[in-house]
């Protein structure tokens, strides 16, 4: 995990910079010899994945796919060139564009401009996965997301960096009244400090919403984290860069059922199988499940919904495909154990026993064994 | 509009109680005196809608469903009055729940619980209908919505309270780096203190993101407000309480395409059929509409992409049905061009001219001219 770490900025910069030019010195040299040039893209997908426990997020396999010029594949061996050459131009220039940006860019590229985003967002993904082997990610090749998304609340002073002028610009996270702070689509430049005990990643606004407002962040001395759903890219990436800086656990806090456990949970903590290349930057190995498991279903009898056949088919493709669940026996049973039952609950079902339920009695009993957490 | 403008705090819980207990005590009357008990809802449809300039917002009209007793209503009749009376419960309590926990809560309804979340959200949509010729709004019978949303930065101060001790708390949204502040789900207790000349809605995060980095807020002396989409009830209501306390031009900045015009920008402006009762809470009458233009794209020769079936049934259906489009003969030209050229472009498209274009520019020269905007 070495290269996880995040390195300063100015370092960050050399390394794409490093990447862009060997790949293409490499090309250039191949021109010159009069070879064919070629570019290796790892397989980006499931099949391509392994899942060590002690390294603790999917890594990329050793799948390669090679590019090699031809008249077929001219257009988009230039484009792979073209859109490097803009992200090393928007480190000279001190810039970022989003995806979306970079597209309309292409525009002024003659015959090499995309005629579909989802082309130049392609590209983009390749040039990341290939150039994973520098330790580059996206953000890094200063491109981002359209979406941020992510709010925090609690005991955290983000510490973030006047465009500009470079001064420091501290924001303290108990200040936010009811609202709360939005995670920007760039968060490699932010430092943290914080005394709190633990991070608490929550799935639904609502349950936020009301964890923020009680002030809860105060009583439990903690950080709280709305994820909206999955987690965007920028909210799982400003997690692991908290987690980089301030060694406290993470507990995640989602509704019981499959999409919780496996689309989010999973993602948060180990990552995904077609953006493998970019898990060691994204992935919090050590966050652990607060619930909702659906042990609490029957132990706190929450009012429940049927599984959807959406849902069965998420909990089964889970236990029969998913590396994940393949190591950890603890979350196989729970999963089994839900489809069994064929319900679901939600967070907010402790509000049957009263508003303040989850704050006052659920959340403390909890956080007293953290280790029954699932794995 | 005089109703629109927001009460105190306790004035505006006892509007609430007022509200409840008239109702409760016709219904308790009626059954007193032998007859079946009523209650009048008014319909919620674009049908009943009518649009007066002056005015500035879709208003209700009369048209009116009235619910009686009967062994078939039973149920429904219950759950209104039980809605009721929890709402009056969360004032007497200070507290507040989001509309799934209400859905949670009614599980200790005995017979009367809902079956869905659908169900229970309608019967506080009816509730609140009802109750707004007394003036009040969901927000006010302290219920408040799952998601929250829309992110601010710039020149602007917010005041809050804590919770608890009711201490000021001052938030400047100009001291957040590349972040944001979140809009909460309730936005009723905030003031609002600023200098700056204009608030500027954004429909993207991208654009948003770009122009915050820049720190265009600055640069403009403006607030800027990303909607992400068609703008969340909190987000508009927080548009629209700033408006009421500080009076300066309100700039809407979207894709130009039938979404951005009529379900962005006019949900905004004079707001939705649908949600008719609530418009008077949460229209900003005053906004006017920047860009990007159906003209713009002729101007600027901006990348495009064809308009899709469903823009296209947007576009006709603003004109065939909406009175928005009506009463302004501008933008019905502006829908009927767009038609004719078949295109539309986003926001982003200006990033063909470079990243900053759009804010050294575009906007510059736009802004030289509000009285030219589409109203």
């Amino acid at each position: 995990m070495a290269k996880a770490k995040a390195a300063a900025p100015r370092e960050r910069d050399r390394i794409v910079i490093r990447a862009v030019d060997e790949v293409a010195t490499a090309v250039h040299r191949a021109i010159g010899a009069k070879r064919k040039p070629e570019m290796d893209f790892p397989v980006r997908a499931l099949s391509n994945v392994k899942y060590d426990e002690k390294v603790g997020y999917f890594e990329i396999g050793k799948g390669k796919a090679v590019r090699t010029l031809t008249v077929n594949t001219a257009k988009s061996f230039a484009q792979t060139l073209l859109m490097m050459e803009f992200s090393k131009k928007q480190i000279v220039d001190n810039k970022e564009a989003t995806k979306r940006e970079a597209y309309y860019i292409s525009k002024n590229w003659g015959d090499a401009a995309f005629d579909e985003q989802a082309e130049s967002d392609t590209v983009m993904d390749d040039v990341e996965a290939m150039f994973s082997a520098w330790g580059v990610n996206r953000e890094m090749m200063r491109f981002k997301a359209e979406e941020h998304g992510g709010s925090v609340a609690g005991a955290l002073t983000i510490v973030d960096r006047h465009r500009k002028s470079g001064d420091e610009i501290r924001i303290d996270c108990t200040k936010f009244g009811s609202g709360a702070y939005t995670v920007p689509s760039n968060v490699e430049q932010l430092r943290f400090e914080t005394k709190a005990k633990f991070v608490l990643v929550i799935e639904t606004g609502g349950t936020f919403d009301r964890l923020n407002t009680e002030e809860y962040w105060s009583t439990a001395n903690c950080i709280l984290v709305e994820m909206g759903g999955v987690p965007t890219r920028a909210c799982r990436r400003f997690i692991r860069r908290l987690m980089e800086e301030v060694r406290i656990p993470v507990y995640a806090f989602t509704d019981c059922d499959p999409y919780g456990f496996a689309n989010i949970y999973r993602t948060l903590k180990v990552g995904s199988g077609n953006a493998a290349h970019i898990n060691q930057f994204f992935c919090v190995p050590k966050a652990s499940f607060l619930g909702v498991t659906p042990q609490d279903i029957v132990d706190y009898k929450l009012p429940t919904h049927p599984l959807k056949e959406i849902d069965i088919k998420r909990g089964q493709d889970a236990l029969r495909n998913d590396p994940f669940y393949e190591v950890h026996p603890k979350w196989k049973h729970a999963v089994e154990q839900l489809l069994k039952m064929g319900v679901r609950a939600e967070q907010q079902a402790f509000a049957k026993f009263g508003l303040d339920f989850v704050m006052d009695e659920y959340l403390p009993r909890k956080l007293k064994d953290p280790k029954k957490f699932l794995p």
